[in-house]
């Protein structure tokens, strides 16, 4: 039989965390296969481990458990929480960090019924106690484990069905073009837009920098000269900025947050 | 049968080492389950490989392997030793680096035996020959993977009794407090103190910054407001002077071997 | 049954496009053994990428699966190769990136027999398309994980008998010493040269810096003082120009391309 997959996401960058955290997956699971999707989110930065969870998660197989600590509110009030899309699990704490995972799941498995959520309780996954400060150790990874050993979803704690969301800023079509806003720069220098791939049609379109350079939709890198500017369909689904073989963001001045406008080309 | 679990800890960043290493104990030990602790320990700085070893080893099951490599001495005269604590094994240099989870094995799985130690022959584990400058790869990962294999303990070697020592400085008790120094600032710039958290018992205590503000000893970062300082148990087992939702590092003014005096609250 | 050694080496950084690699190769090979080479290559350099894969690769038993991806070129007109040296497997683009892991292969290997290539045909091995930007993800990984479950190598696509080359500066040897250059930085700040070890036999030379020290080949970076300069033959099978407990290429101000001259000693 195939060892269940459990994947990692965490803001825990360079340090011992991630290490510890694969360990007390182990712990419960040792014949689990565990893979990273990244630690280097920015600390605290949910909005950022959103997206790469989010991003990576629709690659994996069906039934693969994925745990993501971004958990700036960690040993407070905020919920520990397990969700169920389809047969995949995504467990981590209830302050948007998974909600995105939780729509891309749904989409890319074509899931037609709900999300079911459970409060994950700290007294029956880690009775002995838990630090203040390490959930993703003492309590998500354990959670994990136990679902890969083959603990029904409902044994992880009571049910709830509201949870935090994440409010991303949303592509407006206007009656001129497209009003964007950049929701990720990548590890490239390339500018990920809040346009879905799919929502820009058929018709042409072309973004004008206030420094000079004009950018259209392209099919490929390599359909502009090296240092030229391109629009085109990135690998997360969204419509990206790019420079071939540069960084735009550095080129353009662009970064999270910044606001674009398409116009018909 | 699950396989045996091998993890590493190294100093050898983003470079190919790492992965040469995993390669080295899958060319002996190819169904072994191989897991990163950490390989951004900074550049041949024993102390903090020390400490990540010890903080994240006790995560993971009994039976595992770990290996440790932060080795300035390599190709010299430095010994190459493997140790075993009740079920667990531990590999690298003999220049500090061990020693600290020795004793965290020994605590966390109340191991009442001594610790046992072997000095690896060159000679049984690489007989081929080995380089000048990269044992993790030629000596610690193969004999990593020969016990993984099952090759017992004592074939890595001739047994020796006596072993380099890391100095950290204790945490004193004095008439009026507690006279800390800070062992580890962890990625959120947390300051990871040598006070274990069980030592401070019941007794309130706080921590004044020569800047103006005073931590005090608290269950969660949100205790304080966003921005406060405050002092709490972290998950190595030591107290943290941290900021909630920002870098006490960077905040305090203060790294690693800053001394902090607490005084009663 | 051993599961099969499937390894990724990219530029991939710090972002989720590592992650969602490793999930594409599970999602065609899910009990596979998925081990990283390095994701830090920096962005679009091929040479380092190209040196970093061969220089790991070796390391890694005989039927190990190498996936690599420094790929400026995805998406435009530059060929998905794959490579077969003996019983181990090379994935990646035709940008020079393989071809001395291909040379290192058969050198460890003693392979006799030619090098065998395919070009990897999306038609096959992702029938459902593929992104404009991401063949890491939509190409490279399936095709692996598609070998890995024991599709022959020859159902990837054509053969194809010419590929792109990776033009290094070779060593000279003059009349008076050697010409050398740097190929790479490492983690640790040492200068990996263009000389193989066994190239320099057993003459004795010395490299004089402009900035005075001298350093000789040494057997052991404990052969010079803390903060000595020296040449020893390092683990990548080349000589090494390296400071003991420092980092020579900042002691030194050299980098990669850098060139040296040895002369007798």
């Amino acid at each position: 039989m195939t060892p269940r997959i459990v994947t990692l996401t965490s803001d825990f960058g360079r340090d011992w965390y991630a290490g510890a955290m694969r360990g007390a997956v182990l712990n419960r699971a040792p014949g689990v296969t565990l893979v990273d999707i990244t630690h280097d989110i920015p600390p605290q930065d949910i909005q950022a481990g959103a997206f790469a969870l989010a991003a990576a998660c629709t690659a994996f197989p069906p039934g693969t458990i994925h745990v993501a600590v971004v958990d700036p509110g960690v040993g407070g009030s905020r919920r520990p929480l397990a969700f169920r899309v389809g047969q995949d699990v995504v467990l981590g704490p209830d302050n948007g960090l998974l909600v995105l995972a939780l729509e891309a799941l749904r989409g890319a498995r074509a899931v037609a019924a709900p999300v079911s959520a459970r409060v994950i309780d700290p007294a029956r996954i880690a009775p002995g106690g838990l630090s203040q400060t390490f959930h993703g150790r003492d309590l998500f990874a354990p959670a994990a484990g136990a679902l890969a050993e083959g603990e029904p979803f409902e044994s992880l704690g009571e049910s709830t069905t509201a949870w935090q969301a994440l409010h991303l800023p949303p592509a407006l079509r206007t009656a001129t073009g497209w009003e964007l806003a950049v929701l990720h720069v990548d590890s490239f220098g390339s500018l990920v837009t809040n346009l879905r791939t799919e929502a820009l049609g058929t018709e042409m379109w072309r973004w004008t920098s206030p420094r000079g350079p004009v950018a259209h939709v392209q099919a490929s890198y390599d359909a502009v000269p090296r240092g030229g500017v391109l629009l085109i369909g990135g690998s997360a689904g969204f419509i990206e900025l790019a420079v071939r073989d540069g960084r735009a963001s550095d080129l353009l001045g662009l970064s999270r947050g910044s606001r674009l406008t398409l116009m018909p080309s």
